[in-house]
C-alpha cells in the first residue's frame, strides 16, 4: 500500500510533518511529490527542488515507513497533470490532498483521494512562514529541526528577503528576472 | 469566401451563437478557432478543447454554411500568433473579432478584420455564465440546447464549482495544480 | 458510439480513406486526429495542420457518419500522450490504430484499441506518395479528389520539392530552418 | 573589461541612457541585454526585440565604448537564468543592476554586481513613459532622439493604445491573444 | 561529502550498481540523477522516471551511505544543464561521470569530476540489456534482484517489445506517437 | 536598405565573411542572424550564441556598413519561423540565403530573397572546419583573424574535441547530456 502526498514544501514545515505522520499510519510507503519543482528564488517559491528534497528527506528519515521525495515540474496543463505525476512517481494506490483542483483531477482520472480538515493547516502556515522569514520574525519553531539546518546553510533567509524586495516593486519574481 | 472567428468558448453561449449567425450571412465557410485550447479545469477555462469542439459542432450543425471547429493552443508570443493561427486553420479571407489585441495583430499582418459593437456582448456573457455556474444559479437559458447536453454529460457544473474552491484560496488554477 | 483514428495525413490519401470507410461501418461518429499538428514545410511533414484539416474535411463530407478533424500537437512525452489526446478530442469509445506505440499507450491507459492488417497499407503509401511528389511522378490517383485541389491551390508540390532539396544536404527540416 | 547591463527597454529612455553613460566610464565594452525578448504587443512590453535593438543601437552609436545589443528570451526558471544570460552574451566581468532578484542570482553565481541609487530612476520612468503613450500625453522628451524615430516608424503609439484597450478589460495581453 | 552520479538507468543494472558501490567508498551521501526523466515508452528509454526511481531505490537500500534518487528532466540546452542539475539535486561536492560531454560541462562550470575506465561498462551493458529484452533473451542476471521485480510488475518486457516494433518501422518513438 | 543574412556561424569563417562583403555592396545595413542560438557544446554546434556574437562583431567591425549580430533561438515550428525572425531582427527589406527551406519560407511570407551559387561555399566549409578542429588539423587560415582569438580564449578546440568523443559513441550531444 503506497500513498502519494503533494506539496510545494516552501519550506517543509510542522503542518506538513504532522500530515505525513498521520498518513504514515495508513500506508506502507509514501511518495512526497515536490510540486512546482522548477520554481525557486521567488517570494512564493524561494527554495530550489534540490533544497526541498533535503528538507523533506532529512525530516522523515526516522519514520518507520519508506519514503520517496520526488520533484514534479509544472507542465502548465491541467488535463495531463495526473498522467505526468503518475509517470514521475513510483506507482501509488491513494492520493492525499485537500486542494480542490488536485482532488478534482485525481477523481476524474479514477484515482482514490483522501482528505481531512486537518490538512488545511499546512496551507495557512506556508504563507505565514514565508512572511515571517521576509520580515525577520521568528520562524524556526514552525519547522522540523533539519529544515532549520538546510535553510541556514544555503542562506535562505537572506535570499527570500532579497527577492521580496523585487516583489514589493509590484512585479512577480516567479517568472524569472524581468528588470525594467 | 471563408471567415475566421476566434473565441475561448468557455462555454459556447448564445452571444457567440448570435455572432456566428451574423457572420454566416457574409461568408460561405467559417472557421471557429477555439482559443487557449490547452487550458482546462480552471475557473476561467473550465472545459477542455475536446469538450468545446463538441459544444460548437453540435450547435452549428444546422447552419447553411460549412463550419470548422479548430483548437488553437497558446504559444505565449504575440509576435508569431497570426502565423500560428494561419498554420492551424484552413486559409481564411477575413477575421472577425472585437478584441483590440487580436485586431492589432491581424492588421499588422495585413489580414482584413471586421468588428461590430454587437460582438462585445459575448465577452460579458462568458464571465457572467461561469459565475452563475459556480454559484449554482440558472445558466441553461444562456446557451444553445446542445451545450447543455455536453456540460451535463461531463459533469461540468461540479467541475467548475470544485476548481473555483481552489481559486477562492487566492490561487490561480490556470497554471496547473499548485498545492501549498 | 464514437471512434478515434489518428494519422499525420501528410497527405490524406486513398489508404486513409479506405480505413475511414471501414471504421464508418462500426461507429456513429469518428474523430480524425491530425498528428504532429505543429509540423510543416519538411520532407516528412510538408503540409500545415490547417491544410490537412481541409484535405480530411473535404474528403469525408459525403460519409453518413459525423466526423471531426482535430489537430493534435506533439507534446514530446509519451507518458502523457493519451491524456493529451483525450483532452483535445471529443470523448471516444474506441481507438483505431496499427501503430505499436499508439496501441501500447492506449492499452496501458485502459482504452480499447482495434487494429487490422489492412491498416498498414496507409503507412507504405504515405512515404511512397511524398517520394512521388518530390520526384515529379504521378501522385493524383492515390488521393481522394478534394486532396488534389487543396495541394494544387497551396502550391504543395513546389513546396515539398524545395524543402527536399534541404534534406538532400543531410539535414532535417523538421526542426525549423537551420542554415549552415 | 566588459560590463553587462540588462533591461527590458520598453522603450529605451533617458534614464537608461544616463546609466549607460555612467557605466561607460568604468568599462571598455558594454553588453546591453534586452530582457523578455520574446514579449511584444502588450501594455507592459509593447515593442519587439528587433525594434528595441534598433532603439538601443541607434542611441549608443556615438559612445566611445564598444556596445552589443543582445536579446535575452525568458526561460521562466530563475535557477538557470545566469547560465542562460552567460551563454547568450559575450563574456562579461561585471553586471550592473538595481533589481534585487537579478542581484541575488548573480551573487549566488559568483558574478560581481554593481548598483547605484541612480539606476532606480529608469524603473520609474518606464511605467510613466508607457502611461503617457497610452494616454496620448507628451513622451518624446523622455527618450533619446533615435528612439522617437523608431517608435514613429513602426506606429508604436497606435499599437500601445490598441493593446491597452485589451488590458483595460481586465485581461493581460502578455500571454498572447485570449479573446473571450 | 556528497557525490552526484547521473545515468538514464534504462534500466538500472549491475554495471551501474558496481559503480555505486565504488563511489560509496569515497562519499557519505550519493545523489543518483535519473536523466531524461520525461522520456519513456521508447526503445532507448522504455521506463518512466517513477519506475526507475523504484529500481534505484530498492537496489541501493542496503548500502551504508545515504542515497537520493532524483529525476532530471531534459532542458535541451547544454549551456544551462549544470545549473539545472544543481537546482534539482541536493548540493554535491563531486560529480562522477565518464561521459565526455558531461565532464566538459561540469569542468567549464568549475565542478570537480571523477572518472574511471570501469564506468564505461555500464554504457555497453545498457544497450545490450535492452536488446536482450527486445529479443526475448536472458536479461535477469544482469540487473540487481529488485529491478527484476519492478520490470515484471509493470509488464516492462511486453512494453519494450511493443515499442521496438514501432522503431523497426524506421521511426523514433522517443518523440511521442507519430503514426503515419 | 537593410539586408538579413542568417547562418549558424559555427564558427564564423572566410566563406561567411566573403558573402558579407558581397552583400555589403548591395545594402546600407546588414543584420547577421545567429541561428540555433540556444545550441552549444555539441559537435555540430560547439559555440554559444555569445561566443558567436563576438566572432561576428569583431570580424565585421571595419566594414563600411552598419551591422547587427542578432541571436535567433529555434522555435521548432517552420510555420512561424519568418514571424519569429522578423520580431527578433531590426526590420529588413531583403533576405540573403541559399538554404532551400529558408528560401521557401520567406517566399511564402512574401519576403524578397536573393541567392547566389557562391553562397554555398560556406556550407561546405563549416563541416570541414569543425572536422579539422576535432582532428587537430589546421583551421586558423580558414577564419577571419578575430575568430582565432575568440576560439583560443574560450578553449574552443578542447571543447569540440571533448564533445566529439561523446558523439563517437553514437549519441547526439545536440539535445543535452544524455548519459547511459
Amino acid at each position: 500500500m503506497r500513498g502519494f502526498y503533494i506539496g510545494r514544501f516552501q519550506p517543509y514545515h510542522n503542518g506538513h510533518h504532522q500530515m505525513v505522520k498521520e498518513i504514515a499510519t495508513e500506508v506502507d510507503e509514501l511518495v512526497l511529490g515536490i510540486g512546482s519543482a522548477g520554481d525557486s528564488h521567488s517570494t512564493r517559491n524561494p527554495f530550489t527542488a534540490g533544497e526541498r528534497i533535503m528538507m523533506v528527506a532529512k525530516s522523515v528519515v526516522d519514520f518507520d515507513i519508506t519514503t520517496y521525495a520526488v520533484p514534479i515540474e509544472d507542465l502548465e496543463r491541467n488535463s495531463v497533470w495526473v498522467s505526468h505525476v503518475q509517470s514521475m512517481s513510483p506507482a501509488f494506490d491513494v492520493a492525499y490532498s485537500n486542494n480542490p483542483l488536485v482532488i478534482q483531477l485525481f477523481k476524474e482520472a479514477g484515482v482514490e483521494v483522501r482528505q481531512s480538515p486537518m490538512f488545511n493547516r499546512g496551507v495557512l502556515q506556508g504563507t505565514e512562514l514565508r512572511n515571517r522569514m521576509m520580515n525577520g520574525e521568528e520562524w524556526r519553531s514552525l519547522v522540523p529541526e533539519p529544515v532549520v539546518g538546510v535553510i541556514d546553510e544555503i542562506g535562505g533567509i537572506e535570499r527570500i528577503q532579497r527577492v521580496s524586495d523585487t516583489d514589493s516593486d509590484g512585479r512577480d519574481s516567479d517568472g524569472g528576472p524581468d528588470p525594467e
